[in-house]
C-alpha cells in the first residue's frame, strides 16, 4: 500500500510523463487576440478538453493504473466520480484490460453517464446529498477484490495531472513567451491544482497560483486561508458539476497549502459567458467546470494587465442543452 | 506580377512553412476512439478550426502578404470572401500594417461579418447571385491602388494552405501511425484541397485524395471527372456557406487534376451530424463547411475499413443558432 501522506514531487511528475506518454494526448496551448485584448495581457490556454475522454483526468488514471500489480489488475478498480474521473478510469481500465466499477451521483450530467458507460464500466449511483461515496466505494472494492483509485487523494493521480503543467510550461516557452506571471486552474477536490502547483513552484516559482471554484463551493479557497480543511455548507446548486467537492482532499490540501495557492470564485453566469467566449474565439467546447478558470480571467478577478497568464480549461463534457443556452446569449 | 499559371510545388510549401511559422498556429491532430470505431479504421483530424481566426485561411493570407513589396504594402489588399478568407486577410493585413478592403456576400453569416470587422478592415457587400465579385474587386483595387489576393487562384495562397498538410503528415508520423491511405478535405474553390494534394502527392503518393463538397455545389468533383472546369447551376441553398464557389479556380483545378483528386458530396444533414459528433467526441467547434470532410467520413462515403484516414476540419466560424440546432439532435 502506497503511503498517501507522502507528497509527490517534480520527479514524480517527470516519471509520470514518461509512463503515460503513449496513453494521453499532448493537448495544445491555445491563444487568441480577442482574449489578450480582453485582459490587456498575454493569455495561454491549456485545452485539456481536447484530452482523450474530454478532460484531463486520464492523465492521473493512467499514471495510477499503470502501476497496478498483476493481482491488482485482475481485481480491477473502483472509484467515485461526478463523471470525468470515472470516465477516465473506465477508459484506462478497458485499455489496460481490467474491470472497473464507477460510482456516480444520481444527478450526474447525462452526457457523462453515457460516455462512461460507452467504455464498458459497471456503473452504480449514489445520492450526492445523503450518501457517503467514500464509504460505499470502500465497501464495493472489498466485495469485488478491487483497488480504489480516488479522484484526487492519491500521489500518483496528482502526479499524473501535473504532467499537463510540464507540457504547458514547455509549450509556452516554445511559443516564445516569457514564463507565466500567474496560473489559474479550475478546482474541485484539488488534484489538478496540486499537480500544476507542484510543477509551477519548481519551474516557475515566482508565479501566483489561483484555484478557481464556483461560489458556495470554495472549500479549497477558504481552507487555504484558514489553514485547515473546511467543508461547503451546500452539496448542490452550481452548474459546475465537476467542481462540487465537499472539502479539499487531505493530500491535495497539503500540496496546495505548501505551494501557496490562493482561491478565486466565479458565478454560474460567468461560467456560461466563458463557454460562449471559448465557442466564439477559441473554437473549443467547454463544460462549466472546465471553463471556471477562463471565467475568472474574463471576469478579471485579478489584474492581468501586462502579465503572462496561464489558464487551464480542464474539460468539455457538457450537456447539449446547457451549451446551447450558453451560446444563445451571443 | 506573379505568373498565376505556374503551379506551386512542394518546395513552395516548404518555403511557405518557414515564412509563416511565427504567424500561424501549428494546429493539433486529434483522434478519438469513437471516431475510429465509427469507421472501423484509424482516423486523424487536422483541427484547423483551432487556427487563428478560426480557419486555415490565415496560412495562405500570410504567405501572400508577407511577399508584398513596400509599395504594395502601402496600397494594401483587396479581396472577396464569404468570410474565412476575408477575416484572415483582415487579420494578417492589420498585423503587417497595411489597409484591407473585404467584399462579402450580402447573405454572409453574421458571425463572420462581425469577426472580419473586428480586425479593422473596410467591408463592402455584394449580391452572391447577381454580382460579379471578381469584377467589383478588380475595380475597387484599381481605385485604391491596392493588390488583389484572391481566395484560391494564387500559387502563394495555395502554398500557404499546403503548410497544414506538411504539419499533418509529420504529426501523424509522430503519433506512431502509418502513412494515410486516404485524405478527405472540404472543398470550395479548391485552394485547401490543392495545397494538401501537392503535399500528399509528394510525401504520401499512394494515398487516395478526396475533395468533399456540398450536394449541388460539386463543381470541383464534376469538373475533375469531365476534365474541364464546370459551374454549379445554383448559387445558394446549402448551409455550408464556406464552400459555395461557383466553379473551381483555374489554378486549383490544374493542381487538383494533376494530383488525381476525386470528388465526394455531403448533405446539409450530414454536415449537421458531423458538427454534433465533433461537439460530443472531439470537443471542437466546427462550421458546416469545415465539417464537410468529417461528414463524408461519418457517412462512410468511401470504405475506410482498416485504413488510416486523414481528415481536415477546416473552420469553426458558425452562427450560434445553427450550432445549437446541430447539437439539439444529440
Amino acid at each position: 500500500m502506497k503511503d498517501t501522506a507522502m507528497l509527490p514531487t517534480i520527479d514524480d511528475l517527470r516519471a509520470a510523463q514518461k509512463r503515460i506518454a503513449a496513453d494521453v494526448v499532448r493537448t495544445p496551448v491555445l491563444h487568441s487576440e480577442a482574449l489578450d485584448r480582453a485582459v490587456a495581457g498575454r493569455v495561454f490556454v491549456k485545452a485539456e478538453c481536447l484530452q482523450l475522454t474530454g478532460a484531463f483526468k486520464v492523465r492521473g488514471a493512467y499514471n495510477r493504473l499503470r502501476q497496478f500489480s498483476p493481482a491488482q489488475t485482475r481485481g480491477g478498480v473502483v472509484t467515485w466520480s461526478s463523471g470525468n474521473h470515472g470516465q477516465a478510469i473506465a477508459a484506462a481500465a478497458k485499455r489496460l484490460g481490467m474491470p472497473a466499477m464507477i460510482l456516480m451521483p444520481s444527478d450526474s450530467v447525462r452526457a457523462k453517464v453515457e460516455l462512461t458507460r460507452s467504455h464498458g464500466a459497471d456503473i452504480a449511483f449514489f445520492n450526492r446529498e445523503t450518501d457517503d461515496s467514500n464509504a460505499i466505494g470502500t465497501d464495493l472494492a472489498e466485495r469485488r477484490g478491487a483497488t480504489i483509485v480516488p479522484p484526487a487523494n492519491d500521489p500518483d493521480v496528482i502526479a499524473g495531472q501535473g504532467t499537463a503543467a510540464l507540457e504547458m510550461l514547455s509549450q509556452i516557452q516554445d511559443l516564445g513567451a516569457s514564463r507565466p506571471d500567474m496560473l489559474l486552474v479550475p478546482c474541485g477536490s484539488g488534484g489538478l491544482t496540486a499537480g500544476y502547483a507542484l510543477a509551477f513552484r519548481e519551474l516557475c516559482p515566482e508565479a501566483e497560483l489561483f484555484a478557481v471554484e464556483p461560489e458556495q463551493f470554495d472549500d479549497t479557497g477558504r481552507s487555504l486561508v484558514a489553514g485547515t480543511r473546511l467543508s461547503n455548507a451546500v452539496r448542490k446548486g452550481s452548474i459546475c458539476d465537476a467542481l462540487l467537492a465537499k472539502t479539499p482532499a487531505p493530500l491535495t490540501f497539503a500540496v496546495n497549502s505548501a505551494c501557496g495557492v490562493k482561491g478565486l470564485t466565479i458565478t454560474d453566469q460567468e461560467a456560461l459567458n466563458a463557454i460562449a467566449f471559448a465557442f466564439r474565439h477559441l473554437k473549443v467546447v467547454l463544460e462549466p467546470g472546465g471553463a471556471a478558470a477562463l471565467a475568472a480571467v474574463l471576469s478579471k478577478k485579478v489584474s492581468m494587465k501586462g502579465k503572462t497568464v496561464a489558464v487551464v480549461c480542464s474539460g468539455g463534457n457538457v450537456d447539449p442543452a446547457l451549451f446551447a443556452k450558453a451560446i444563445a446569449e451571443l
